[in-house]
């Protein structure tokens, strides 16, 4: 054979595979939904410790009846999964990671549905008609409708994707084509709060992590609502900067315009960071980006367009930078102000000049600059404002000597990280999920926002990482209806399995 | 004789009677201050009618003892007490205000004594010893130290002016010098809620309200200690200005870069408010200001300088504006950013990008100015910035047209006013009391609150009107430990004194 004529048959092996895995899902809606309910309707919030175990245990066993070695991993707060199918002649591991705790809940906030108590509905609910109500599952064998959708709290985030990578494992075991790849999957406890201590346990079980790629299966899909493997994301950091006014809140009768007012000089502050077109202005900010290679640019280039179409649905006209659209603005170092507080504003304004206003920037690194460059890029500009930077509140003797005084505190919890898009693992698995899907992947080099645990995967232990989010943008994660469409979690079942499968020659080098 | 003759003449009587005046002080002091802390003693919160009118009858009980005529006037709230004492012959009649009502009280915040259950301390209350202890009062006919003072809700705000008015008119009755004009006495139950009654009432009784002057008893003396009467008020505005950004506050890991920031936003617009120098940008800001006469511009230059001691009372290093000391900033219009809200700041900073940021801008109309003028140029100024500007919250069609919107809502309680420092009537009021106390009173052109009812007073009325402020400066009004220097309560009945025997000639012409 050729090398084409081997890539003809390879192509038609992948294919089949596909069919099959979308054969057995055809068949088995019903059992799959079932299963989702069932665990949905275990409560899941992280600090209710009785209840994550038996989330934990739940896990366990579903694995385990797939033939999974799985072992619970006790912690400070909840069990870690692990499990582990190996496989004869294996040349490769894989690892796919979700959790299972979920965002706690506001009970008064589920007005429609209870969120621990599952429920279907035909199409997505309309918050102000309350329609469509819950309807029942269709019968066994029946199909589902694509758009119908699964109301409860974890249904996308992030106990959906664990059911996907279940059903793909189930229609991988019937299609009777034998299992290639040694397969791992780890399951933690506690995203919600923010993986406190999950990166350290990563880095205890440094040997057991050991994989060819790495999978967190979470997030929602790219607007378009196809498969989005991420390669890399964004890093995160919090510099909450304070400025000063007088040492007490002042009657604004007998001080205005005397007395310096802090909110005004935080206002100027902030307004010296980015320019008209929406570029940051702080001196180095985007230096050190490194430049992203062909096959990242590329790939940027094959995102669907949807700039119009999220300023309609977020009501906005015209986006922050004229120069760049909605995914390279993502691929860029981020600036935000995420909060300004000062004196009383609105309802509750008071007849005083502020004392102290408080500003919480986001900076948020990419592959290139690292958090503490960052952070000393943004006090070098407040420095050159003027400003005696401070890391408490100044004393008397401070405020006397120094006109301007800004206290800054920072906080970071992950820095920029990217598998790069040429390596042969990552052509292997763009090449697994292509066509595995009907809405065909998308591959995109970063996320916006931070994960925590990537950096440690792909830079501590050398891990090719992506995220692979499958669940429909507008699942309304972490709030009331959350909820899952069905439709979505087939695409979750189909990349799964496709990736499950992905082929690695015993020639191929990583 | 001669005009210098008589002028002399007519000061000898002056000094007479302020030495009258000082003589029966002396003798009285102790019943003077018992009858302050008995009425320091009735609970005064605005909305307890109950206690509010055992005020008003307490007042009214303490008037008809001096032979005042007094009739209480039913409101919607509480009680205005109204006393008239006419003298034969009199030639012009004159105005005493003060309010009886108090801020209400957080009684777990007054730990050093109790708001209604007044104590004296031998000198200023240390809040970290918490010394000195309460201490008795000296017996009757014994001296006070004229340091010590009286802690109560109410002791300076504005029950102490009250004493003061009545131990004045005491005083003048026991000194054998017959009164020479009609007095009116008013004393309102609602000025800490906002006095929103209270103008209405004033024009409902304009005849009534007819004076020769009209002195609205309250408020502290300025820092040095000295009575100070000020002549007229800015007014004062608020203008709470909203941007906007997405119509949700948005993820910022996945839009950060590309949805507008109305934090940003407003930080910049109110940036183009204020020039580096500390003058107001809003053009036409200045424009109106009528400028001071001659008289007062040399009562200007009377008050003493304290700029170094505010500073560095108050913790700041250079003050707003280099080109205007403390008092004269007071005479210029204002401009005061009360608060900014916008996402979530400091401790409770979150992963957004925030949707909305308000801004409360404070502006003080001078005379020259109507709020309206100034409220135009504010408008105008946010529109030459580029904002569509609103009355209500955007809908989506306005959302999608206008990339900047700001909601604007305005509200105004008093225009500026100031009564002329060289009208007849201030001619010999401040001869009146000149020499009446022993830190000689300071005139001020205007304080720098707005003061509810001088203009409704000296613009619908004609009454010439002024401020007269006579307790000391740190006597923590409207919070816990209240107090009033015994000095100050001196000071008080010296100068009202001086002000009910002002003389006027049957030729002067106001």
């Amino acid at each position: 054979m050729t090398s084409i004529d081997k890539h003809e048959q390879a192509q038609d092996k992948k294919r089949e595979l596909h069919a099959a895995v979308r054969q057995y899902r055809k068949a088995h809606e019903r059992e799959i939904v079932s299963e989702l309910i069932e665990f949905l309707s275990i409560p899941n919030i992280e600090t209710d410790r009785t209840e994550m175990r038996r989330n934990a245990e739940y896990i366990k066993s579903m694995l385990e009846k797939r033939g999974v070695i799985v072992r619970l991993f006790e912690t400070e707060t909840n069990p870690v999964v692990w499990g582990e199918l190996d496989v004869p002649g294996a040349t490769q591991t894989l690892t796919f990671y979700s959790h299972y705790d979920g965002v706690p809940v506001e009970p008064a906030d589920w007005i429609d549905s209870h969120p621990y108590e599952p429920v279907m509905r035909s199409s997505k609910l309309d918050p102000a008609t309350r329609e469509p109500k819950p309807s029942p599952l269709p019968e066994h064998g029946a199909r589902f409708d694509e758009d119908a959708r699964i109301y409860a709290r974890s249904a996308s985030d992030d106990k959906g994707p664990i059911i996907g990578m279940l059903a793909a494992l189930d229609a991988l075991l019937a299609s009777g084509v034998p299992l290639r790849n040694n397969l791992r999957f780890v399951f933690e406890g506690e995203e919600e709060s923010g993986s406190e201590h999950f990166p350290e346990f990563v880095r205890k079980h440094r040997k057991m992590f050991a994989s060819d790629a790495f999978f967190i299966c979470d997030g929602p899909a790219y607007y378009t609502g196809a498969p989005t493997m991420w390669f890399g994301a964004r890093g995160n950091i919090f510099a909450h900067v304070t400025v000063y006014g007088a040492n007490v809140v002042l009657h604004a009768g007998h001080f205005t315009n005397f007395a310096p007012n802090p909110v005004e000089r935080l206002s100027h502050l902030l307004s010296t960071m980015r320019d008209s077109d929406g570029t940051v202005k702080i001196p180095g900010f985007y230096d050190s980006v490194a430049p992203l290679g062909e096959i990242e640019a590329n790939a940027l280039n094959g995102v669907p367009r949807l700039e119009a179409e999220l300023a309609g649905l977020y009501g906005f006209s015209g986006s922050l930078r004229n120069d760049q659209n909605y995914i390279e603005s993502l691929q860029a170092p981020g600036f935000n102000v995420a909060g300004f507080q000062g004196g009383w504003a609105g309802d509750d304004a008071r007849f005083v000049v502020p004392d102290v206003a408080t500003a919480s920037i986001m900076l948020m690194p990419v592959v290139g600059t690292t958090p503490d460059e960052m952070i000393d890029s943004l006090k070098a500009h407040i420095t050159d404002q003027g400003y005696h930077v401070v890391t408490d509140d100044p004393s008397a003797d401070e405020r006397s000597q120094y006109s301007l005084i800004a206290k800054i505190s920072t906080y970071w919890s992950a820095p920029a990280s990217r598998t790069a898009m040429d390596l042969p693992v990552s052509v292997r698995i763009m090449d697994a999920v292509s066509g595995a899907t009907e809405k065909d992947a998308l591959f995109i080099p970063s996320i916006g926002s931070a994960i925590g645990i990537f950096s440690v995967l792909r830079d501590e232990l050398g891990i090719p990482t992506l995220l692979v989010s499958t669940v429909n943008p507008d699942n309304f994660q972490h709030g009331p209806n959350e909820n899952l469409r069905i439709g979505n979690l087939w695409t979750a079942i189909d990349t799964f399995a496709a990736l499950m499968m992905m082929e690695k020659a015993n020639s191929d080098v990583n």
